[in-house]
């Protein structure tokens, strides 16, 4: 029997790390729905263009999640699945930024330069749910442009292993701020559970972004969402995969981004070759020729990579027992806010 | 009036580098079709699954192009736009392989390690243009799938700047080896001049590729491809652009990765503010939003990278004095072999 | 008055992390000084070359530390001070080895191939603290040389700040696993204080090691070490820094290897300039000609450069209130072991 | 019989390319000595503070070389050796400058970001041969500190293999622009031969510079130098090897920079491996716990490292037939300006 749980934090109740001493905020059980509001990466608190994100956000608090849940069942070596039944943004307006030293197109304080940073704007998006767009509006003139609405979450992870606590705005291995526009509704991600109930957390929705987040900070707004959660004992994942109707991908989470993109190639191509029975350099041979490798993020502590293939081009397969196709089942039932 | 030139050239006419001392092969008038076989980056030599690379090729004589040939009028600080009509691979069969210490998930000779290289083996593909599918095989089970055909060109360029010569295994601003699957039929693509004549010549067929030729070569194939020619006088161009009915495409080669995202985001971001009149920071915002990464190769002495976006975002805009629309109009009437 | 403490850990209490819940195992007051035992970087389990580490380890308690120490009244915002008086091999011996997938001339679980990994194994070496030297002994071979002795740490480090655990493997800005020849005795380290106290803690003493640890794994022993500790009030940190009687050094740890470099030659620029009064490019143009990069680590989940300029070229400077002279004089009435 | 040949270029017999059509200016034998000028980086166009780079220089025509050079015999498969007898600066100034977009704490044309340039700013540099010092001035106060006078070769060469010329600014296989203070009198450098004759070629004195050039541009200096020739047939030389009387060094010079250092250091791994008898796992742990890693640029088209062991560390071995010592012999006897 699915049971149904709806969280809602507070700005007090927010999270900004994966793993640390915080308590879970709700117990749930494989198989059941979760119904979660997620505040915006500023805390919802840059409301409009005047309200610069320095000033109205104070370092750490940065990039909040809602969570940590707790999978009853879950242990070290498992794999946690999250359904993505839906994503809603929250509000009819969402917003973007520059944000000083952070981004693709500006140095870093990791790729330090001694220039001065680019100045710090805010845009201010109009969101229409219904008609499934975002209006972008420039500051400088009066152009303005509607662009398709496809929301996702940038940040979404468990618990690190080995006894560490990372930052949400960090991606690795746990998951956390991947950034990449592939984690939208429909889509079942798949994460090994490092500790005793995997202590998932989720947040930073973007109403969309571009390939690389390139300015660093996407179409962000606070978000409804509904998750179907499983979990599949003994078999583990070493890093984030996802799974649509259509494509089986692998993430990879390094700088350079060269190393993501050999991470989750490297990883797709063991996938495949698990699930077809092909050789090695054979599985190596077809993802090289067959595979996609979408960009996610070029601007976080690491950037992210997918490596995806298309499921027709691997007949008859089933990952991770059918686990996807169940949910779906169940997140077509539950899945509207 | 538009004339047709026919190049078809023997192995011993065959070039191994963008710009030196080769005489041209032909000299073409803007505006003038040109129809052209290359040969595959193996010139032809692996033919079967017995046939491995390192002993039926000969260092440096691979990746050959046809060419250079000589645009009449063209000048440094010009720019050449070559529209791809049609790429039509001229064999019903295709190869791959890997390739010792070649290729993203193996050492390199520059990510050099103390391992030894991965087995040398060939792949051979059916290759059914009326279908428009390829087929893979298994080496080492009988596990077989037919693949989408998406001919492309994988080495592009014109002779660079500054004296120099570089093989033709590189990717870099004079374009060369980008190994990059938007370079297909009906894209148009546009290189800065160098040196008077601007010198393009191209090759390395692929029926298709996956996103980063991860495997280090691709579907490879001999091709019948027709291109229109032509030029625009006075405008320079940093870095190769594509254009296609539908997008907007800047590239990078660099390492590491991210260098060649940077490159061709940047591009793109002051390509898309000349042509709207956008201001930088908003042109960024916009492109940070709206924009796609495309991964060309990460296997090349230099990675490759496209920054592209939807012409739709960006109404009434015309890039290059509406280039892109006026040899597509010449293609079609030229184009098919 | 200095007081001095005395710590030697047993197994049950080595620590594997920089922050975390872990109790501090001893508070100490700016200016005492303190005795510590460290185990090296295998706990100790590897005591000949039939102890392969795979075998006799397990991940992820691997390079420990013995700590965390609290400092009274550290704050964040404040530096802590260690100035390391002596380091000194515990046994007659030290090993070292290589490791699956772990070091710069193999693919690594990051930098991911296809590859197999290189052979494991160990190496032993005679250490004559007397004499001042390791003895290298070849396995495959009767080849045997000596090497100076030069022992340093290559882990010491604070809690991060932010919420943040980080693995002992993990060089980042709190310190860490920064595997820098530089850290020898003699030496001052300057770290910023993320929380209250602090919470230092160090290990994995090497006998020496080659610029770059480039097989991954040093001289590893273990080491009784004399550090004289204090704090410096309302003065902040961004990234460790290392004070000689000779030279200034800044350290910085990040992917690629480039980053670490800017990080650290930015970080030396600024301080550069802090101390002399120089304006930012000439202090730019000084460090530029002056200056040096000894290379910490080009294998750990950070890669670590140091950048290094004479104090002999910055006259009359005087870094963090002298600290270092007056560390310098306690830790040599306090050093020897 | 040694001949000594005396080369100095007027400012039209400049080249700026290594590899391409330009004829020999001299043919050389094995054994001879050659006393040549080299202009400096700019051409001698930065005289004083008032002179900008991008002002007094046009671009491609920077970082002139003096040569090509013609080694009678040498061929592909061979090794030219050239001892560095003396470097002297051949003007009692040097100038350096920032450069807009060049450098490490810079965006650059490839590290592409969105930021404007550091103001362009030329430093004048004293400088007293008979010292040994050169003098630093503060453009914006009057700091000025002397600095050890350490002249070296920026640029040194042959042409490129497989029909490529490259800009003089560029480091790779061939040499080239490694930018590395190694390279100073007193050192044998080893270049594999790509093409008959060889081609060398050298300029961009530095009276001295930082690891890594990190500000783009050295303590720029025309030179008169005397270079020892000399050929060791039939012996290949993959990467540019140092040779001093107490060190063997490696070269590599890729980017990111962690593969300038694999390069380099799997060099020296096989040399030491060569030279030695020891078995390859064995030279590596030797490399590793015995080597150095001196950065030479991290601003140059690719990135230099060397990798170096002392020579005291491996008794009794011979690098390429005692062509060092030979060769230093007979710089004694000729080198002095």
């Amino acid at each position: 029997m699915t049971e149904v749980h709806t969280y809602r934090p507070t700005l007090e109740q927010l999270a900004y790390t994966f793993g640390g001493n915080r308590e879970p905020v709700l117990r749930i059980n494989p198989g059941d729905v979760l119904r979660v509001y997620t505040e915006d990466c500023f805390g919802g608190a840059v409301r409009g263009v005047d309200d610069l994100p320095t000033q109205v956000c104070t370092f750490p608090y940065l990039n909040p999640v809602s969570g940590p849940f707790h999978v009853n069942g879950a242990e070290p070596g498992d794999t946690l699945a999250l359904h993505f039944a839906s994503i809603t943004p929250a509000r009819d307006w969402a917003v973007s930024s520059t944000f000083p030293h952070f981004g693709a197109l500006t140095s870093t304080s990791h790729t330090a330069t001694l220039q001065a940073p680019l100045e710090e704007r805010v845009w201010k998006y109009d969101v229409d749910v219904a008609a499934g767009v975002v209006r972008y509006h420039a500051r400088k003139s009066d152009f303005t442009v509607e662009l398709p609405l496809d929301p996702m979450h940038g940040t979404v992870g468990v618990a690190p292993g080995a006894g560490e606590s990372r930052m949400t705005i960090v991606p690795d291995a746990h998951g956390g701020n991947m950034d990449s526009p592939q984690l939208r509704a429909g889509v079942t991600v798949y994460f090994g559970v490092n500790v005793d109930g995997a202590l998932f957390a989720l947040g930073d929705g973007h109403c969309r972004q571009g390939a690389g987040e390139v300015t660093g900070v996407a179409v962000e707004a606070a978000m409804n969402t509904v998750v179907v959660v499983d979990l599949i004992k003994g078999v583990s994942t070493p890093w984030p995969r996802f799974e649509s109707d259509t494509e089986l991908m692998s993430t990879g989470s390094a700088r350079p981004l060269e190393d993501a993109f050999r991470i989750s190639q490297h990883d797709l191509v063991g996938w495949v070759g698990d699930l077809t029975g092909l050789e090695q350099l054979d599985a190596y041979q077809l993802v090289g020729q067959a595979g996609q490798a979408p960009v996610g993020n070029v601007c976080d502590p690491n950037y992210t990579m997918v490596a995806s293939v298309e499921k027709a081009y691997l007949p008859r397969i089933s990952a991770y027992q059918g686990t996807h196709d169940r949910l779906r089942g169940i997140g077509r039932e539950h899945g509207r806010e």
